[in-house]
């Protein structure tokens, strides 16, 4: 790869998400080189990714150029790249462009969707962890409707119309509810020719409460919601197969025909060739680091974000796999590095949690405060201001800001495009 | 197709364009049955694409859905599905979703791109006709900077950032100078590591001028504004060629090596099987169309805009294939229609040229109105405020006037975003 060498140390970044964008601002001002190396040229505002995905938002609005970020910076390198390979032996990375030293490795490569070995569900299923997964989604949803019209069979009709989505996570939960808002705002006028009464949103709970990691008050409120929205919420139910037309749980009595499952019931670190041995990984394929985001058993490779596993007494499973844990953690490291190349004394992270989040639908959403618990009214314009607030750029920002105003005001989502047909599903119903 | 069969007259209007979206709202009050065909549930804003290509709009804002455009008119049906064939006969279409029988059949079908027979040419080189088409050509821009930051060969990055544009119409004329400024205002900024001063934009042209069906004062003004903005205008030099690295032309002391060539110096009309005679199409596959919009030979079946031509004194090869004609087309056939329904005499068609205009960048447009021409900042004020006037949709002219006064401010084009990478041309050259 066409880096030059300089006398400075060079320090790889790995993924340009929260935590690798967090250490990389970190980095800026310093005598350091950093290569950032990324598979796609922007960065994914990922907790809007639900809202691309309805309708709400176009997808421009929630990505970022990563060179735009880097612009200012001296002796910093972006590369779009996916890197396949790490040589911690010679501290050599094998990339699709080449390979690439490094003195300091700093892996901020994320998380994936996790189907838990369930190679069925992995195949038919749709996820929604990159903009290109939210927008196969929302051509899907858009196609099941438009498909619809085209069968007399309320079988298939139902079918068609039928949301199961798997896991109620924020990502669940806040895509069952702008699903249940469409179905009542938006499908009655724009399919005026189908019944749409019929259509059904069902959000599927392997444990008994939704949105676990939040506090019980938050889980008891966004059930409320959601049912007062028309979801159907089951609990402690867990699903076990998905043949693109029939799920099925660990319930026999418990069974739904559907053309659109969604995944959204667990993540695991999104680990490289070279680095994920058991060694290295725990069972949700996270790098286990110490309080340093060290990985364990290397002194100059690194973890931060989702792909880390801080183990700690308040966080005996590692921090939440969340932005808030991954930008404290770049920051964090930015100090560390410095530290290391100075050779002074490292700091340990210690996370300060600020409290979550969720948005069920207008005027709906829960927040979980260090301090204060609320919900409601409230809640939902704290939950706007914070993700606009962190939303990168000002022309994001003002998007993703009038979009809001729009459809609240008009109770719409003028997005509902089939910009790129997504066809997964669109040959399983025979009378068509 | 389910549509049901009423006492209403059903038209069947093929085509979401200006032409069919002009027509089907005058016939939204009416007493008639409408079914409109699209292979896209969105109309697409046209003269806006080459903003979508080099980053300055999202595909989102420039795309408005066709059934909220006709969510609250009666008796009307969308369907998303493409037309095979026409059995004017029976009076019968064949569709993708099966068939569908009118009363009368309105084509407008718009234009495709025109490569004049040269396969090696349509098969190498990008278009900017539709939506995806231009996210395509976006994806490809970017990944060349990308790839030129990989080869240490000056001559591979010189192909790779050397853009041809082949056709100064409006669209060759306006996308040659936005990569002017992306060449001037972001390339430094975004690839310190890339001498990007090195990058070409060169536009050919086989007439003698450039906005040929303007005015004389508008093409030499443009003229001068592209030259000023660093772009080559090739002038009566005809491509003949392009195998994917070389581009040929009529002129052997002129070719050029690229990776990126943008044909924009054709369109012709889309016409559809059982259409597609020579009885009923001119050398540009147009279907002849009498002054009633009715094409010739054809009781029942109409054409409007694009793909229809309509020869008289003034527009002796039938109307420019623009924005214009199509919308006073469709709303004039509407009336038409409904007289013929009615039994009433039809009126024919006059064209009113409200006149042209074209921008070549910031500050800098040509404007050719019946009356008066001018060119500069003002005209650049008048074409945007056009073109926002013109955008179907409160949310969609929010967001594009945004998006321009923060591109204006700023210098910038933020969606410069690689969504679904375009590996066409990746792998050619070898020094990689």
């Amino acid at each position: 790869m066409n880096i030059p060498k300089t006398s400075f140390q060079r320090i790889v970044i790995v993924g340009g998400g929260f935590a690798g964008i967090s250490l990389a601002k970190k980095l800026s001002k310093q005598e350091v080189q950093v290569v950032l190396l990324d598979k796609h040229n922007y960065h994914t505002f990922q907790p809007l990714l639900y809202q691309v995905s309805t309708g709400g938002l176009e997808p421009d609005s929630i990505a970022y150029p990563i060179r735009k970020i880097l612009k200012d910076y001296p002796n910093f390198y972006f590369r779009l790249a996916n890197v396949l390979e790490i040589d911690s032996v010679n501290k050599n990375l094998k990339t699709d462009i080449g390979y690439l030293k490094y003195d300091y490795l700093v892996l901020a490569t994320g998380s994936t969707t996790n189907f838990f070995g369930n190679k069925e569900i992995e195949k038919n299923s749709m996820t929604m962890k990159t903009i290109p997964q939210s927008l196969n989604l929302r051509s899907l949803i858009l196609e099941n409707f438009e498909q619809a019209l085209l069968t007399d069979s309320l079988d298939e009709q139902d079918a068609l119309m039928n949301f199961v989505i798997v896991g109620a996570g924020p990502t669940g939960v806040e895509l069952a509810g702008a699903l249940a808002e469409i179905k009542k705002g938006i499908l009655p006028k724009d399919y005026p020719d189908l019944d749409t009464r019929r259509a059904q949103i069902n959000l599927i709970q392997a444990g008994d409460r939704v949105l676990k990691e939040m506090s019980r008050e938050a889980s008891d409120k966004a059930e409320d919601f959601l049912e007062k929205l028309g979801v159907n919420v089951w609990k402690n139910v867990r699903v076990t197969g998905y043949d693109g037309k029939n799920v099925s749980t660990n319930n026999t009595n418990i069974s739904f025909e559907t053309a659109t499952l969604i995944w959204a019931a667990g993540v695991k670190g999104k680990t490289i060739k070279g680095m994920d041995g058991e060694n290295y990984l725990t069972k949700s394929c996270r790098l286990r680091v110490n309080e340093y985001n060290q990985v364990k058993g290397c002194n100059d490779i690194f973890a931060v974000g989702d792909v880390a596993c801080m183990e700690s007494q308040d966080y005996p499973f590692g921090h939440p796999m969340m932005a808030q844990p991954a930008m404290q953690q770049g920051l964090h490291l930015g100090d560390n590095l410095l530290n290391m190349i100075e050779k002074k004394p490292l700091k340990p992270f210690i996370y300060k949690d600020k409290g979550s989040m969720a948005t069920i639908g207008r005027n709906k959403a829960v927040v979980d405060l260090p301090r204060y618990k609320f919900q409601g009214v409230f809640a939902w314009f704290v939950w706007m201001f914070v993700h606009l607030y962190f939303l990168i750029g000002f022309r994001n920002r003002a998007v993703v800001f009038i979009n809001w105003v729009y459809n609240y005001i008009r109770f719409d989502r003028e997005a509902r495009l089939i910009i790129r047909p997504y066809k997964k599903n669109r040959y399983i119903f025979k009378n068509y």
